[in-house]
């Protein structure tokens, strides 16, 4: 790539946040759809959005994850000094992934905003081994997510790195990369039903009991045992999250005879993505995929929903810069 | 060793349960103390204790974790038709633990108990690769630890295993041995101090609130991972417990200045062992291990305990059978 692009794009992951029982602290980067933006140097000073990449998503910079996030990446640039060549930077977003519905929208958009605005900023070879640190590239791209989605770590993380991440301390920032075991398929299905982030973070309890704890203390636990051990039953068997699921189940109709159905058909675990309503389903093959994603279908069309069914892997790019 | 022993030891190490902030779940076996039971046939029916190890232990059998876990072997034996050579067991048991404290000796009396009728009745190569499975050796084990210290495996899996085992579910039992790092040294001090499993465990919540729930889980997952990778920096700051150590501080006169002074000698985490008041801290090296084991003997001074200190690596032996 050139020394000094005028003009670059980002291409960012989404995935799968709360990975099972693991609530605001594991997440999971997803091959397949990707949001991505485009970003120039602009006579505006500032953050500016020439296209949003959706009509529900405000072109308003002070309010798009993406442009939030970039301009607190401009802001450390103008702490420190940097002479820009331009006063500012414009977006066009290009929307790969859903706006909503728990596949990590946000997080990659914010991540795709504060990768290319440090891109641009930094033009050396890597934007991603340029200008900001890991941790301060989270940081900024958290500011984005926080805007729309609260405050955590759990999908941004992948987004940026790629593969599976544990986000262990949130202040300060601390991130721990987990091996994606080989062969794991994951089916991520999308019924037709809105839910959104606040609404279904408002039936989380506030309070949790103490057996409870021990339980999904004992399964993320096991998830981190599994995937470095490449353990797939074990990782199934793990995917039990008894504080988020049960709360949330109530708000997801279809989704308890969709993995229930999943689990016939072969899976060997599955959860709510995120704040949902995306159901995900973990299995070792190809073949089994596809079953899983023909029986999650059927449960939801039983439910009189539609959806959408992807078979993905995990991804372990994590955001890519590339010439525009 | 003999196709058809008359009488055998069996030898057991203590450990950490609660590892850091893994209530209930996590546990580490020690190398140094262990608690024994020779164990032989008699013509008494049941187990016989001829010497609980102890004036304060019970020689009870229905009273002590040994013979309660080998009672527990018995009945499955029986209800297998297994034709014993005589109608009982007698124990002499030798107490190398201290009776409380957080040192898992009633763990290890349990373990030792299973496993020595174990390994009388099924009397092959191997006292733990016949009869009973490991599972259903951990069942016995924990009938003995239930009726004196609570039912949680996180002490009994490592005293039988070896290493740091994670306890994934009790119902069914699934343990998972986690690697141990090398280089990991641990300073386990016990000051003198009287309290009990009973009041210990009075004290934690019965509700935890979900941003400390959210906040365990991390460090649990970061524990795994440390260990998997061997990042001991990482193990000591994922060493960070917030549910049982604060509720059990006020409980532990000395332990929050032993805490501060072992950071400050090179320790790189510090929590309770088990109930406590057993502290523990964490390092990677013998000679940073002698500084600590100072430190906090100075610490418990101040407070007016005396301790006792023990440098300990993780144990991997785990429950060993041997000749009489």
């Amino acid at each position: 790539m050139s020394a000094s692009r005028m003009r670059l794009i980002v291409s960012v992951p989404g995935g799968i946040g709360n990975f099972g029982p693991g609530l605001d602290v594991l997440g999971c980067a997803l091959t397949g759809a990707r949001d991505e933006v485009i970003a120039e140097w602009s006579k505006i000073a500032g953050i500016t959005i020439i296209d949003a990449g959706h009509p529900q998503l405000p072109t308003d910079p002070a309010k798009n994850t993406a442009s939030i996030a970039a301009a607190a990446v401009m802001r450390v640039a103008a702490s420190r000094g940097v002479r820009m060549p331009n006063p500012g930077i414009a977006f066009t977003i290009k929307k790969g992934l859903p706006l909503s519905g728990g596949q990590g929208g946000s997080a990659a958009s914010a991540v795709a905003g504060a990768v290319a605005a440090n891109a641009l900023i930094w033009p050396v070879d890597s934007g991603l081994n340029s200008g900001l640190t890991q941790n301060e590239l989270l940081a900024c791209a958290l500011e984005g997510e926080e805007a729309v989605a609260g405050r955590h770590l759990d999908n941004i993380a992948p987004s940026l790195l790629g593969g599976i991440v544990l986000v262990r301390s949130l202040d300060p920032i601390e991130v721990v990369k987990i091996p994606a075991p080989e062969n794991l398929r994951i089916v991520l299905v999308t019924p037709a039903q809105q839910l959104t982030t606040t609404k279904s973070r408002s039936v989380l309890p506030t309070e949790v009991p103490r057996s409870i704890v021990v339980h999904q203390l004992a399964q993320v636990a096991a998830i981190i045992s599994a995937c470095h051990s490449g353990d797939l039953a074990l990782l199934g068997r793990a995917m039990d999250d008894r504080i988020a699921e049960p709360a949330r189940n109530p708000l997801l109709p279809g989704f308890a005879d969709a993995k229930q159905s999943a689990l016939i058909a072969g899976a060997l675990g599955v959860s709510i993505s995120g704040a949902g309503p995306t159901a995900f389903a973990l299995c070792d093959s190809e073949i089994t995929s596809a079953k899983i994603g023909q029986a999650m279908r059927s449960a939801y069309a039983r439910a009189g929903l539609d959806c959408t069914v992807r078979i993905c892997e995990v991804d372990t790019q994590g955001a890519i810069v590339k010439d525009a």
